[in-house]
């Protein structure tokens, strides 16, 4: 170890990085394989990357750190690791968030019924052998014997240096790896393993990979982790910045993208025991940020008016180009975008649901760290993105958080007092999504929170039960409704949804709704012709339908309309893994959706500001 | 430098290697870049690799040595330079080949009225820029502003990861390079440099590149260089050998093939003032063995029966994948091949005569290191190979030498006695493929040499001018037609045709005429329906029609329906380089082609006795 470098271990799980001397806990975090969270992008703000110091030196606390952090905290050795400079060796007590692996299972039900027809095919062959009389070469041998079968028509460099061999020692009888006619490999018939291949769904904040078996079609592995992206901020628009501004910004996005994939891939390789070399073809979606990011396109043009990506088509690269351990002929195949802001993932999720197959109208919203609303008119595909962004993630939620264990997931009103349900049934330590649309109805259905989502006064709480008005407390922009009281709260302060969270939580819902209403009246569609509501994302799954229509981020539809779909964007890029005339079909959306750039309508203001009201159901 | 290396240099030129203790002088010399002669492949035979010790120590002088060198030039520190390992920092005097730059230069009056239609195509776009309204993404709107000009549907990542900046430094006005539909660059118009291709040949002996602009079609620079193969043998089979027995041979050679054309390539580029980057597309041509070599593909089935290639098929490859230095998403494309010992080369004298365009049948004879024979009848294409070997190049005759400064090129009978004429009219060294040609016709004509090819007695020389005459001396097998005295040549020994020579001149010409006797009995055809002989290959353009047909190698036509068409393997390069439509000719070519396996045939043999007796022309 060099004198300038240092030794940082993280507590409870002992994780450890060696960096050098002057570098951010959060890197040496992220060094350590330790992702903790930084919505705010490392500015200090948002206090979700705090840890505790154990023993040695960092440099000292900042103007940031005293703002967010409480006085008790700074004197027990509290910093936010996104702060904090490591001088010496040192010891941390960090609670990353829980790993996630598992979190986002594939949502096998949208894939029933789908004929598998991978775009990479496998065969076994035996051919005749060579004589003075047939004296066709090795590779001509093999594309006649595999006429009818498996067309091949030009051969990968690598796959004809075995050939010769693996023909011979194998009495010209082999198991044979195709794409679009090229062979790609040749093995002993004994040692056939079917080619296998990857969805993965890059997230803003989580990133996954399903396996699947390209023959059978069948999901044999996952694998998750965090974007280490997160790093430069929750939010891509706080990640672009870093690629414009940042040394390398946009390389190391791109690295940090490619090395949590090959991560996640090797999860879910290594639980089914296969190598890399296995691999034949990823499928990935991820919002146009992403997927720019994932490829090494710049994304700053998307940030900024007119939002123009660099390309929006289906795309199709080798391994090597964008850093991805696979096999050497293998493909990376990047699913379509539709605009700057509605990305592969919505594509997936329309492949997913089968939007297109539809007779009637139907709309889709995606609610992840950013929302996309998509109506199938039964003709038309209409799509717009929203800021829903990631309040509903818990990002500028101020006790919000992931769905890990002691994260309030519901919230009841059963009888006169509010009643909340945990993860795992922890004690409770923040919110999360699916917690805080039901805690949001329910402080509108107690009353607390007036149309305009102003927090009332204690005069208008004399009509309820005490223990029920008891939960409002503070004045002002302290104003907050109480989960849980500091006592039942694991980190010994209170739970609470603020006056400041309503905010957030109303510009959000307005966007959603807002985005809902624009793209019905652009289709001339009453609300009555829609056939159904399809909720996709993280919470898709979660999130109450009650709730949600509650607090008018869906407009006035009945519950039994409203169906989660969950992590359709990773289904739909398994589907256009395992099926050519999915992929192709993934294609053709892209090219026949139309976007409407809703800030840019004259009827946007107005609509948003009516939908960011609260309604009475 | 290191205890264990040594410091080898050449005189008279100066160069120098830093090599390993031990190692070869033929390989220092290598690696000096001074590629010496070793047609025997390093077995201490041919004596062509001689060099002098001029300072410091080499191992003991081996015994194929003492039996290759005389006396006094062992007395004067001679060595065979495949026999003699450096001990210590040595100085060498060695007389390498005269560079070969420029002694196979392009065919370009084969070019002449061909249409520049190449694959790789170039275009200067103005683009509408985006808005609000149109937010297409930037490589949309070039393909947009790209339909009927160059179509495009397709990007390379790194003609991406640069198009938005390069889209908006140039308000939207760029220039475009693209292939097959894929967007390969994308760069500012003022500096917009014409994409360049390359059509390079891998002899045996010689590897050239003909450097090309794309866009004009025109011929802008050439390369040459020995190829560095030759250390492992002069032929294909000493080099197959080593390919299978060497550790790692085969890689070896795929390196030296690489390497070869690499600095081929070098010397195009740099003569024309540009990098590697700007070059997009080579097409390679050279014999099955080279071709495979040269791809990294086992040759080992080729040599031995039945003889079948790896692949015949045309192949596209990337870059990487054979180690060619050229733009990162350029293309190496290599002619197919026909059969085992019928090769790319061969397909491309095919290509380059125009053959299959013929309305009467013609034959196209090329002599390189290897013999092929094609016919085409007016309808159908018959080829064979032949081992007319290195014969005619020298490496089996035993005053045998490439066409450099020296070499007896021509011998005349013109008044009772033998006339020679030497390259660059310096003193005779010995005799090169052309003058091979000549002396053993004249040997004929003066009747040295019986129909059998025995040299005849001194009683049969009774009748000649006694200045002719005393030109045969020597008995049995030191019997020699003396074409330079001791006196007269450069190095101080008489310059000869052997009757061993006479014998390896037999089986050469032998070869070549069973073949084409072998296929007009194929076609069912005359020799008069034969239009014309076409000579290809390093010396067709310099052998004496007259000569050929004397000494029998050639059927008996006219002498004006014999024509040298020269390097005719390198222009048809060349024209599939150029020409998307000739490329795909010549694929159709290697599929409709019917190689004909001579020796296979029952009248082979019977054939073969008879064309290799001299007959009374």
């Amino acid at each position: 170890m060099k004198i300038s470098e240092v030794r940082v271990t993280f507590a409870p799980g002992g994780a450890t990085a060696v960096v050098p001397a002057g570098e951010l806990l959060l890197g040496a975090a992220v060094s350590a394989g330790l992702p903790l969270s930084a919505p705010c992008g490392g500015r200090g703000r948002c206090g979700k990357c705090k840890v505790q110091i154990l023993k040695g030196q960092c440099s000292p606390v900042t103007e940031q750190e005293r703002a967010v952090l409480s006085p008790e905290e700074l004197a027990s050795g509290t910093r936010l690791a996104c702060q904090a400079l490591v001088e010496t060796d040192v010891e941390v007590w960090a609670q990353p968030e829980q790993e996630v692996v598992g979190k986002k299972p594939l949502e096998d039900h949208l894939l029933e019924g789908l004929q598998a027809d991978p775009v990479v095919k496998h065969a076994v062959v035996s051919l005749s052998k060579p004589s003075l009389q047939d004296q066709r070469s090795d590779f001509q041998r093999l594309c006649d014997g595999l006429q009818g079968v498996l067309p091949c028509r030009e051969a990968s460099p690598r796959a004809l240096w075995a050939l010769p061999r693996v023909l011979r020692d194998n009495d010209f009888r082999v198991a044979v790896t195709a794409r679009e006619g090229r062979l790609l490999e040749v093995t002993a018939p004994g040692a056939a393993q079917h080619p296998l291949g990857a969805a993965v769904d890059i997230g803003t904040t989580t990133v996954v990979a399903y396996l699947v078996d390209l023959v059978t079609g069948e999901h044999i592995g996952s694998g998750a982790a965090h974007n280490p992206q997160g790093q430069h901020g929750a939010d891509v628009i706080s990640r672009t910045e870093y690629a414009k501004t940042a040394p390398d910004g946009l390389g190391r996005l791109q690295r940090e993208a490619a090395g949590v994939v090959n991560q996640v891939l090797g999860q879910a390789l290594s639980s089914y025991g296969a190598g890399p070399e296995r691999l034949y073809e990823i499928t990935v979606v991820g919002n146009t940020c992403m997927h720019h990011m994932f490829l090494g396109l710049d994304p700053r043009y998307i940030a900024e008016a007119p939002y123009i990506p660099v390309n929006a088509a289906c795309m199709t690269v080798a391994p090597g180009d964008v850093g991805i351990r696979m096999h050497a002929e293998g493909r990376v195949v990047t699913l379509p975008v539709i605009a700057g802001y509605v990305g592969a993932d919505t594509v997936g999720v329309i492949l997913a649901t089968r939007l297109v197959e539809r007779k009637r109208p139907v709309l889709a919203i995606d609610i992840g760290t950013n929302g996309e609303v998509v109506l199938w008119t039964g003709e038309r595909l209409l799509c717009a993105s929203c800021a829903a962004g990631p309040a509903f993630e818990g990002a500028q939620i101020e006790q919000g958080m992931r769905a890990a264990p002691g994260a309030i997931s519901a919230v009841d009103l059963p009888d006169g007092d509010l009643h909340i349900t945990t993860i795992a049934n922890q004690p409770p330590v923040g919110i999360c999504g699916s917690g805080l649309f039901d805690a949001m109805a329910v402080a509108l259905e107690a009353g607390f929170v007036d149309m305009m989502g102003r927090m009332v006064g204690d005069d208008a709480l004399d009509s309820l039960p005490p223990s029920l008005a008891r939960r409002l407390t503070g004045e002002g922009p302290q104003r907050r409704m109480v989960l849980a009281s500091a006592d039942e709260a694991h980190t010994g302060r209170p739970v609470y949804l603020s006056q400041r969270d309503v905010r957030e939580i109303q510009l959000a819902k307005g966007a959603v709704r807002a985005a809902v209403e624009l793209l019905l009246r652009e289709a001339e569609l009453e609300l009555d012709d829609v056939e159904e509501v399809l909720l996709a994302g993280a919470f898709g799954n979660h999130i109450r339908p009650e709730s949600a229509l509650r607090i008018g981020m869906l407009p006035p539809v009945e519950a039994d309309r409203v169906r989660g779909v969950g992590n359709a964007a990773g289904a739909g890029a398994m589907m256009a893994l395992i099926s050519a005339e999915q992929r192709q079909l993934a294609c053709s959306i892209a090219q026949t959706a139309q976007h409407l750039e809703l800030a840019q309508r004259p009827e946007f203001q107005q609509t948003f500001m009516e939908t960011m009201l609260f309604m009475e159901p």
